[in-house]
């Protein structure tokens, strides 16, 4: 063992004694080399072990903290093949979705992003930019696949990370949950097999029921990602058209697919010609030091439609997503000149002026420092005020926590009691038709930590209390 | 016969006799009192009788003119059931509005009115004023039905109508086009059989083949509109669940439904319990006195969904639309929450914004003074231009006319004659998926007439010449 990797050790050693604790910061290396007396380069090569076995965690210009406790979660049958009846889940999550809009409510339940972390004095000044120019009324520029230097600006950020995709490969779509609804309809027809993971976004569920198609759901792991091994026994058994998935930061689970896994991923996938739908809105929200790459960027055989959208890193209300279809975009654009026709100009307009400020990235660097400093708040006070056998599954990206209540506690009751205390959970049983997410809730951590939430997490923990005792 | 009646006959003879060709204004009540030598009453009551036959047409602030020479429309077939390998004509669809997106083409193949029409202004100030109010722009405010602000501004048009519609009824969509698609989601289960008009707006078409449903195409006049007991017929054959059709200004033909025949529509489809899904884009556009109520006027049983936009005539770009979607409200909101989750918040702000403003209905009246006087500028420039044989079937409302070519001619081919040259045109077959309107094209009056019209105009011509002699 080299010397690096016994200070590794020592301090796993450390962490499970309780010496540092989940969430908390570790020394600095200046100071880790003060005290070990290693050099600078043996307890930075320490670090960085650590920080791969996923024990330590790196937030840029603050330090390392201990990471979550590795909790196991209950498994998920391996391939689960939805119910022909398929239960009807949107009008639980319509009211789900419904009930967070209420300002009287905590929005713990909520799917976006906190809107006042948005740059909206920039981006209004580009909605007063556009409100200038003549063009902002007219539709016929703006038809599919939408305003060219917008889809030129996407395609620029894509060759930053190395990914060469045309403008001409761009479909720009009403947020990226037309997008992807528009892709999965391209590549299949009613009745076919499609494979989502369990759990998933309820958006994919919804859309399968809506398009008439077959659902062979995935067992997903809270860390790991989908289980391969039943993957490919799924591509093995039913004549799949499409995959349906999230490779960085999975709602509502919030693991980020390593390069390998995505390499594999679609290593497998072309092997039995089956089409990736990948759906990568939160990849902006990266927390380490680089921006994740797609399964995308491993694809040479065009069989991946790439969506995303700015509605969680930049603003939610403008309902600008886009799809990088490949050999597919012109099958898009009729699909989408048969739905909504298009989407709407001056909002297009507005962000091609904004992205030209220059601005976006360090938007994005503010961004991602503030959400991972109000992941860690959530957190603290979540460890805090809940009971221990509440288990806390934490990820290094994005805003979600994914809890889990001890069997047989339902997240459902506690979704109730706690709306009646004005506080909203999202239950597992919206990102999935199995019944094993039932003791499991999504928390969103992005809003500002108060006395509210302070509260509303001291409320939750007395709501979880009174279920145990009863 | 009264005195009145006789001086009617009068009038129509010399309309026959070419005294006053279609299109020409007629002597204005006070002249034609001084000629005649009869009564104010008299001669009111004579003009008044020729515009309930359709012979002249009233023109608020301008006079009396001949109405356009009623021509003989080839029949439809009755009641065609599409074949179930529907022809795949969004590839053609999609070809011709692509082509009219050049602003090289002139676009009289065009589904929109000249954006140069639309308060530019006015409407650039109202987004440049949410620009200046927007606080953290929300989504969560604007998830379905959509700013309440607006459904309320909605909601009190129609009650100028005398049209009750709560506010909670109605849903903001991307444009009619989604509120028609959600709406006939909402209705249907696919495999489900649905009527709608022959010739009908091509989105009817390209939804049935979406969704899956079963189409009966119902023949439909380009005077009468539906043609009531193939209609009847279609009824008792075929368990029938919605029809989709337009009353006012039906695009293409461009009739207007008289209150009795909206009655008696009403009445037949609720006897057989089928759900109207009302397309009514174009009810501001009407040329007479007064605006055209909707079919839905006339339900008392809940059984019309009317969807409509603000993209005919105010602003295309914004895209939003919605639907009066009585007990299907909440099903629609539902089915939106799946597929685009909502309509861009600025958009809806600023259409706010701008209705607040009071300057809505004088824009109206401009826009339909212009439109009509830019329509019968074409059409009288498709008369002077265009050989004798070509049928030119007009229409008091709208922007469209619908010509017909002497048969045998295909107005597909006019169409690729005439992209050789920059014009062009939108040909029946888009509008049916029966043969019968293959001589036939729909023709978009609303640009203003210049040379470079005229001159395409003249080419059309010359094009329809050399296939006649060919």
């Amino acid at each position: 063992m080299k010397k690096y990797q016994r200070l590794a050790q020592q301090i796993i050693s450390q962490i499970d004694l309780g010496v540092w604790l989940p969430g908390e910061k570790l020394p600095s290396l200046r100071e880790q080399v003060a005290s070990s007396g290693m050099s600078f380069m043996t307890v930075s090569h320490a670090y960085q072990l650590l920080e791969s076995q996923g024990r330590i965690v790196a937030r840029p210009q603050s330090g390392y903290y201990v990471a979550a406790r590795p909790v196991e979660p209950q498994p998920a049958p391996p391939v689960q093949v939805m119910r022909d009846e398929a239960v009807d889940i949107n009008t639980y999550i319509f009211d789900v979705l419904q009930s967070s809009r209420d300002p009287a409510v905590v929005p713990f339940a909520s799917a976006f992003p906190d809107p006042r972390l948005f740059p909206l004095q920039q981006l209004t000044r580009s909605l007063a930019n556009v409100s200038k120019t003549a063009t902002a009324i007219s539709i016929i520029e703006n038809l599919p696949p939408g305003n060219a230097g917008l889809r030129h600006a996407i395609a620029r950020r894509y060759a930053r990370q190395g990914m060469n995709i045309s403008p001409d490969e761009i479909v720009i779509t009403a947020g990226a949950l037309e997008a992807l609804n528009l892709s999965l309809q391209a590549v299949t027809e009613p009745g076919d097999w499609v494979i989502v993971e369990n759990p998933c976004f309820y958006g994919a569920l919804q859309a399968l029921e809506r398009l008439r198609l077959k659902a062979l759901s995935v067992a997903t792991d809270v860390r790991e990602g989908i289980d391969y091994e039943a993957l490919e026994q799924a591509l093995k058994t039913w004549p799949v058209k499409a995959c349906w998935l999230m490779t960085n930061s999975q709602n509502p689970l919030g693991f980020t697919l390593s390069p390998e896994k995505k390499a594999r991923l679609v290593a497998l996938l072309t092997r039995y010609n089956v089409t990736l739908i990948e759906d990568d809105v939160y990849s902006e929200l990266y927390f380490g030091r680089e921006k994740p790459l797609p399964a995308k960027a491993w694809d040479r055989n065009d069989m991946t439609l790439h969506c995303s959208s700015f509605s969680k890193c930049l603003v939610a209300g403008f309902r600008i997503g886009w799809v990088a279809a490949g050999k597919h975009a012109r099958r898009i654009q009729q699909l989408q000149l048969m739905s909504t026709l298009s989407t709407s100009t001056p909002m297009q307009l507005a962000l091609v002026d904004y992205l030209a400020t220059g601005r976006y990235d360090a938007h994005l660097r503010r961004l991602r420092r503030t959400l991972a400093e109000r992941k860690q708040q959530a957190w603290h006070a979540l460890m805090r005020y809940l009971p221990a056998g509440v288990k806390i599954h934490h990820s290094d990206s994005g805003y979600f926590l994914w809890l889990e209540l001890p069997a047989p506690l339902d997240a459902g009751l506690l979704r109730e009691a706690a709306l009646r205390h004005q506080i909203s959970i999202a239950p597992g049983k919206m990102f999935s038709t199995s019944d094993v997410w039932t003791p499991f809730f999504r928390f969103n951590t992005s809003w500002a930590w108060g006395e509210r939430e302070e509260e509303a997490v001291i409320k939750l923990g007395e709501l979880i209390r009174a279920m145990l005792t009863r």
